[in-house]
């Protein structure tokens, strides 16, 4: 815990990471510092550099202080290079600074196989919890009379390639915690992520943590989901291996992408020389806005990794302002409810019945 | 081979798959009629049925004979179940065709894992080939200059939970030479799915098949590939297991369904009632129709069986007509292409050099 009052959190911030650097990171911490009232920050990294941004961005200076870091995790840096031998680099000095009781949580948009190497060796596991798992809310709709935009949590999203069937278990308890904490669902609703929810379908593994998950009796758990449900409000939790979770979160950020690209292409087409198009296009265009505010991914940005000792969240390398702002309200929420102890504690009292 | 000409390729359809049967079928089957010339049609299912739709569509009687079958796999259906008890389905019979040399090919819409198990247990996999794939084309975009529309192979999509090294090797071989042929491409560049393009992030078995496939004289391998790449023209043939192939078709359709049901939502909403925005939307509609068109997944519908002796066709089971006449034409094509026999004819003098 940090020396600040309770309601008062601080989170340490790797203001050198991701494509854009400080530029995005910065703005985003002006952004989020406007937002909400009851949190500090800890800007690490190039201390003159982050000056000039601080003053650039107007952040207010008794909610914010710098360490300077003389080094940076590159994108393309090894996972277990970065870990042994960027010791001052502004992600391992973050990661220290919650270590060291300075922080609460720390935030990096930098390289995510450094941070989860980093993170774990420096800050190590929860009792009961064999491996952390990357965690993030993944956007999706329900049709109830009118259209509604909901969240799902997904994990793991990429940490753990070969996971076990407790290690899957731990997953869905570890994400039953965080919807019910962070997203007040009373009663998430857990799934297993197959390729159909016929019995037969599901490999051994998966088969094997479908008839746990069952006998958990903290877990609400609702048997398989397909991956063409993820987006359209089946669970409030869905479970699955990280190499799989990583297949499905990096192919549907392709196609939308992909989606986005070719829409550009075509309104940007030969459609403009006609007076009359580009006169449908203004006068349409609040329609258009609303739409791409309502896709807008952004929205989504800040992944948690789960079990580790103290919150560690990871923004998306190429986000923009907004979605750092978005993953450090994150970091703010996990750190306020203690996340890291809730787990503990869960974990503790079901060893106690277990036993 | 059938009994018609060389050049001549007659199609089996099962023409009672899928969610909306005959009714998609057989206008899918009229469209295809009118677009290629030199293919014929067997209509499997209910005779009287498909004779009211081949009416009403006005399907040439000079290239289409019916035969009936008294009974049908349904969606929900296991596979073993339909491989062994639905010996008189029209989904069977058009599959016996092939077998028997009345078709050069068979289509169907209905449930993929009984066409799976029972064109597998009918028809055979070719010598060499241990495990049939599920292939299809992927949508893409290539950025030169202007923004050019692409499509890529991608195999397997969920014929196979578990491949060893030597299937995913045969799968880039099966791959290759559908790309060469179909889609006329010199030397198709082949791709293995991984979570990172970094060495040290792939599983075991995809490690192994990445050195293997470096080895393979026939094959232009090109390393690995990542999720968020498939829908920009990275590679010409992508190679995965069928459980990641699943996960990643899947999840990328889920997020072009909730794109579009945002999409529509948002073009329904209370903007209608304002006068200019509605005629911002009359004038802008051209592009909005033309990207609607541009993004329309019927394009790409068709998968298919790789690896036995016979041509299968996998149809989306919700596609519309405009979907079928598409995986229609992919079948005419490898029928005329000969694609098992292509197949054959590589793997032997594969093992003659090998040999």
């Amino acid at each position: 815990m940090s020396q600040t009052s309770s309601s008062q959190v601080t989170i340490a911030v790797d203001a050198m990471g991701g494509d854009k650097g400080l530029k995005v990171s910065v703005a985003g911490c002006a952004l989020a510092l406007k937002q909400v009232e009851d949190f500090n920050l800890v800007l690490v990294g190039d201390e003159n550099r982050i000056k000039y941004y601080i003053k650039k961005h107007k952040l207010p200076s008794n909610r914010v202080r710098v360490v300077h870091a003389e080094e940076e995790v590159l994108m393309d840096d090894e996972p277990v290079f970065a870990m042994k031998n960027k010791k001052k680099s502004s992600m391992r000095i973050a990661i220290n600074l919650v270590k060291d009781g300075e922080a609460d949580a720390c935030i990096s948009a930098g390289n995510t196989g450094a941070l989860m190497a980093t993170a774990k060796f420096v800050l190590k596991t929860l009792p009961g919890i064999d491996r952390p798992a990357l965690i993030s809310l993944m956007p999706g709709v329900r049709k109830n009379g009118s259209l509604k935009m909901t969240t799902t949590y997904m994990l793991d999203l990429g940490a753990n390639i070969d996971c076990s069937v407790e290690n899957l278990c731990q997953f869905a308890m570890m994400g039953t915690i965080l919807s019910q904490k962070i997203k007040k669902v009373k009663s998430p609703r857990v799934k297993l992520l197959n390729i159909g929810s016929e019995e037969f379908k599901g490999l051994g593994v998966i088969k094997e943590t479908s008839a746990a998950l069952d006998d958990m009796k903290n877990i609400n758990y609702k048997g398989y989901i397909e991956a063409n449900e993820i987006f359209f409000n089946a669970a409030d939790v869905i479970v699955c291996d990280g190499f799989i979770g990583n297949i499905a979160l990096k192919s549907s950020e392709g196609l939308a992408k992909y989606i986005r690209s070719v829409t550009e292409d075509t309104f940007k087409g030969k459609w403009f020389y006609k007076p009359f198009v580009w006169l449908g296009y203004l006068f349409f265009s609040p329609v258009l806005l609303s739409l791409k505010n309502r896709l807008d991914p952004h929205q989504y940005n800040g992944a948690s990794l789960l079990g580790l000792k103290g919150v560690v969240i990871k923004s998306h390398g190429n986000t923009n302002k907004v979605g750092f702002e978005n993953a450090l309200l994150e970091a703010v929420n996990e750190a306020k409810n203690d996340i890291p102890n809730q787990i503990s504690a869960i974990l503790a009292r079901r060893l106690k019945v277990d036993g």
